[in-house]
């Protein structure tokens, strides 16, 4: 964390009140973090792109809320409660202080929501579009992370809250006019731009996932391809109801629009919910223990063996989908 | 640290053979760590971007270097000993994947050297200039991480190795032509430009740095800078004697050329190495510790009294600093 005077100017200004004791008034080179007695530390980094990952003209508190949202996503996915970020900033001629200020603003508000305080940073020159990189650390406890590769034959698959709406959401934000979005509610517009613009990690959960989930991981590039990556993992297959994947109003609505939409909503990505597999027996206890949190949880398929790619069906008619991820490359 | 295909196939055929044990081979969506019994973990993040902090035909490998040795110098200087590092890494259209491949041969090859694994990554896609961003964690002994505010009045103000080298480096690495570089020899240019593109982190002065240093940063920005930030830190001023800081022959080659170049050597920064005050008492002690690493130590003056900015001379002569920092912004 070099600093010269601008910058220095910059992170003293907008970024000191974020900072957790650990952080030393990200007035040193380097921060201080201590795991509490017994707990390991996990650790993921995500980086998002103006014009790739958020919108040129996004408001700059959303931009924070989804920079600092899609890693503790991550953390609560493995069951990790957050401890702490690190953020690295760059910013171009073109982006203004006041930019700047706002999104410091916002990272404070869900820096703050969400128990996660700034440790240390790094605002640099960007050339080109403007780019945030955030490194989340969070503690379990000892040996209790969940991976992806622990999925058992006969295990239920489950998704937390619903699926597709960012996605949809994504085509309304930028000013498409999709088939589906055609007979949409004002609500239903806003639910779903909402949803692709301010992602809500499943903090809440993260003990439900290291007490009941046998995997799991938080879905980003889209419910499929996603969850072929975790059944990959584990060395299995699967069966999947693709009716039961949970949607919310606007996005049920949207599809019976324009039933194409159903690859967008099953592939397209940016969900932030968490993908998990538990055991049957524990299956009632976890959608009871989940709702205590305030989230739903749904069984949308079951584990199989093999290694074939999982047989899709809906309301009883098999699907394949020819894209199963989003990719930004 | 979400993955579509095309940056999952990257990972893994590129990045894996870095990773951690902890690194969990990149496959799942974070990593563990744990620091060694009474032990405290230290964090830093350094980007940097092409056109900026590197130039855009600089060899990957020297790129790979300078990314992962600007945050190891942070820890180095904290007393800290490296654990791991975690990457962001965003590449735009025009980089080729042989790029990419020879960085992370290089990445792989000073994660090596220094003992420094991979635990995890995110590649994106640029719009623009490419960057990197790295977060480094470290660990000290509880309670030992050196800071920049320790210093005490009478204490000796020190740097390690040579100043200026890299700073005159960039100049020579652009293809400038300065009056201090026409009667250099070829190897002084060499030796110059090295220090620019291969910065070498102090990792062996990490313990030295804990057992005397009363306050510590690496140097990034330019010696007088900096020291002006850690005197400040240490609410202190300090004399210094400029002809006592240590330069390589090259530099004193380059100085004898032209002496206007005095200023790049003590303000034009990129030197990563380290800068702390240590008591009279213990200096010996400290020049012979950090010799039996391999690295010489120079006193260059002493913290006195007062918050005034401090009063540096050459040979007797006061001199002052327009600039004391290099700025990208």
């Amino acid at each position: 964390m070099s600093g010269n005077l601008s910058e220095h100017g910059l992170i003293n200004a907008l970024f000191a009140p974020l900072a957790a004791p650990g952080g030393l008034g990200l007035l040193d080179d380097a921060a201080l973090l201590k795991p509490s007695p017994g707990y390991e530390i996990v650790m993921t980094v995500d980086a998002i792109v103006s014009g790739v990952h958020f919108l040129h003209d996004d408001n700059p508190g959303d931009v924070a809320c989804k920079a600092l949202g899609v890693n503790l996503s991550d953390l609560a996915a493995k069951g990790a409660e957050p401890l702490g970020f690190l953020l690295s900033l760059g910013v171009n001629d073109a982006w203004s202080q006041d930019w700047i200020a706002t999104f410091a603003r916002g990272l404070g508000a869900v820096s703050t929501q969400w128990r996660c305080p700034l440790y240390g940073g790094d605002t640099v020159r960007a050339v080109g579009a403007p780019f945030i990189s955030i490194t989340a650390l969070g503690e379990v406890p000892e040996g209790k992370m969940v991976r992806r590769n622990g999925a058992n034959v006969g295990d239920y698959i489950c998704v937390s809250g619903t699926i597709g709406d960012a996605a949809l959401g994504l085509f309304l934000a930028r000013g498409d006019e999709p088939a589906w979005a055609t007979s949409l509610s004002n609500a239903d517009w806003q639910l779903l731009i909402m949803r692709y613009h301010r992602p809500q990690p499943r903090i809440a959960l993260a003990p439900f996932v290291r007490n009941y989930a046998t995997a799991a991981m938080d879905l980003s590039d889209g419910l499929i391809g996603d969850m072929e990556k975790l059944l990959k993992a584990s060395g299995v297959s699967a069966e999947v109801t693709l009716e039961n994947v949970p949607l919310s109003q606007a996005a049920r609505n949207a599809l019976s629009n324009d039933a194409t939409c159903l690859d967008t909503i099953m592939c397209g990505g940016d969900d932030y919910e968490i993908l998990c597999t538990v055991s049957p027996a524990s299956y009632t206890k976890v959608v009871t223990t989940a709702a205590a949190a305030g989230v739903e949880f749904h069984r949308i398929g079951t584990v199989t063996e093999g290694q074939e790619t999982p047989s899709y069906s809906y309301n009883g008619k098999p699907v394949q989908f020819a894209k199963p991820s989003f990719s930004h490359f």
